[in-house]
């Protein structure tokens, strides 16, 4: 893709679409007050609970607004997709929604609570490569050979407007909204959140964090190109692995991004506790993340701040060991 | 108290008071679909998410409603309760948005994290008791010896006017309200709830639930009388507890509630694990029980059912035990 390709990505136009297409089939999920990060940072936080989003993430938006935009022929044909679980739950969601047939690929470390989910849903599930981004390569080559559509996790357009759709909402919920914690893997949140926050709010600033265990999109910003790098293992598992070579989510971040945050593994453990004893609230490693980002880095900030609470799709097995 | 008087507790009248008071201080809390009793039962279960809602229960509702209608002489004196830790935190939320010094009375056996969640929000604790209701008739004293006004966890009915307002909050998010699974302790919110949807919306059933560990309202409403029973221990440590002697929910339990279902621990267990690991949800044992109460119950229900989750405050302690 040329920049010239780049410039011409409106991302608040794929927004509204995907709202209009999305809009009856999720949830409009409640922003809450932090009270441990209130207290901390001294100025209003709130967190964007999308962990109660329908199939536990804000991965139903995405799933959700490429689907509902096949044409006949492509509903009748299905829909394959690679995902470390929320985004293969999402997908699977979606096309009981539009009655398609679903196939989910997913990378050898998946956690099988979120399988456990997809295969509720109704979706097959084929467990392919070490790294998320060997099942999305493996996902798009399967497409290609039996003519079904990919969806990806957020190289996609209508992705991405869909992933968006939250930022137009927290939007409409937040009055001055001075700054917005979102957590970055491919970055297709932060692309659709960042893309319409900065065409219509320009003052608010987005913050992308990620674990530094595993940051490809991070170093891929600095470097300017998307790096082909290993990850260690991370609480933050919604967020994990590599990304795929060309993503428009690239472009994206260089374009809309304020800030960039990354997170230790401790520090992402201490916020996973301190969600649950201090805010009462379950959310998985990724949403725990951008928590942890905020608390090192919003001293910076002044005014209305928001963490987005990306997922909840947290197992007692999973729950079980993190508390250990 | 006779029955003459029993029968002039208006609590719409006191819900609606109550609504105006807290108003600009309560959350509406989201209502979202139980995907696990949905899928159960046959019929669309909701989840009324009031393990949200400020100080992490509904408590903050009833708490309020008596603080701000508090006179400024009293005001200035001080108020005083007794908790196992909900309410407890509630009062001393209210205290600080009021401006009035707060006492909180605890019995021996209260959850540690939520002792630590009042002292944060500014109150004295004193530890007295080894049941809640010793803990009370010692908090009601010391009110009487010092001149300080006596906030009770449910014998009150501006308290029970708060409670209430989610009652009304529900029928306003919940169209055509089949049933609604409510915990029952010393009653204050199932008085409240039951009281203004009766009013309101006769057709609804209002079914309470306890844990069959500690139901001292159960029996003493079998009796016709406040029993004084011991309790055994339960995860529903929010409900567990006798009940002061010529409490007003009794009566008004009588008149309001349309059936009562005890719940086993294990199934409060099963309900606990079910609600992390496919609703995503942390809430406390005591909206773990009305989750239970609702999947052992509601077969017999036709129509939109919600399951009111009324609290979230476990901690990493707690949550660590039970999933051991």
């Amino acid at each position: 893709m040329t920049d010239a390709d780049q410039r011409t990505i409106d991302v608040e136009t794929a927004v509204r679409e995907a709202d209009a297409r999305i809009g009856p089939y999720v949830l409009t999920t409640p922003v809450v007050e932090s009270v441990a990060l209130t207290a901390k940072l001294g100025s209003p936080v709130a967190l964007k609970c999308e962990n109660l989003q329908h199939t536990g993430s804000f991965k139903a938006r995405g799933a959700l607004s490429k689907t509902l935009a096949l044409t006949p022929d492509e509903r009748e044909r299905g829909i394959v997709t690679a995902s470390t679980g929320n985004h293969g739950a999402a997908v699977a969601h979606a096309a009981c929604i539009v009655g398609t047939p679903a196939l989910v690929f997913v990378p050898e470390a998946a956690n099988p609570s979120k399988i456990a989910t997809i295969e509720r849903l109704g979706a097959q599930i084929r467990v392919h490569g070490a790294d998320p981004v060997d099942s999305e390569a493996a996902a798009r080559r399967w497409s290609e050979e039996h003519g079904l559509t990919y969806i990806s996790p957020y190289n996609d357009i209508k992705v991405i407007g869909g992933q968006g759709t939250l930022g137009l909402e927290l939007l409409e919920q937040v009055e001055r909204l001075a700054a917005v914690y979102v957590a970055v893997g491919g970055g297709g949140l932060a692309s659709g959140v960042a893309g319409v926050i900065k065409a219509l709010s320009p003052s608010t600033r987005v913050i992308g964090c990620s674990p530094s265990a595993s940051a490809v999109m991070y170093h891929s910003l600095q470097a300017g190109q998307i790096l082909d790098l290993p990850s260690e293992p991370t609480m933050s598992d919604g967020t994990a692995g590599g990304v795929e070579a060309g993503s428009i989510t690239l472009g994206l971040l260089q374009q809309h991004l304020d800030d960039f945050v990354l997170v230790s593994e401790a520090d992402i453990r201490a916020a996973f506790l301190d969600l649950i004893e201090i805010e009462h609230m379950l959310a998985e490693g990724s949403a725990a993340m951008a928590y942890a980002a905020c608390r090192q880095h919003a001293s910076q900030i002044d005014g209305a701040t928001v963490v987005i609470l990306c997922g909840g799709n947290v197992g007692v097995d999973r729950l079980r060991t993190i508390l250990d």
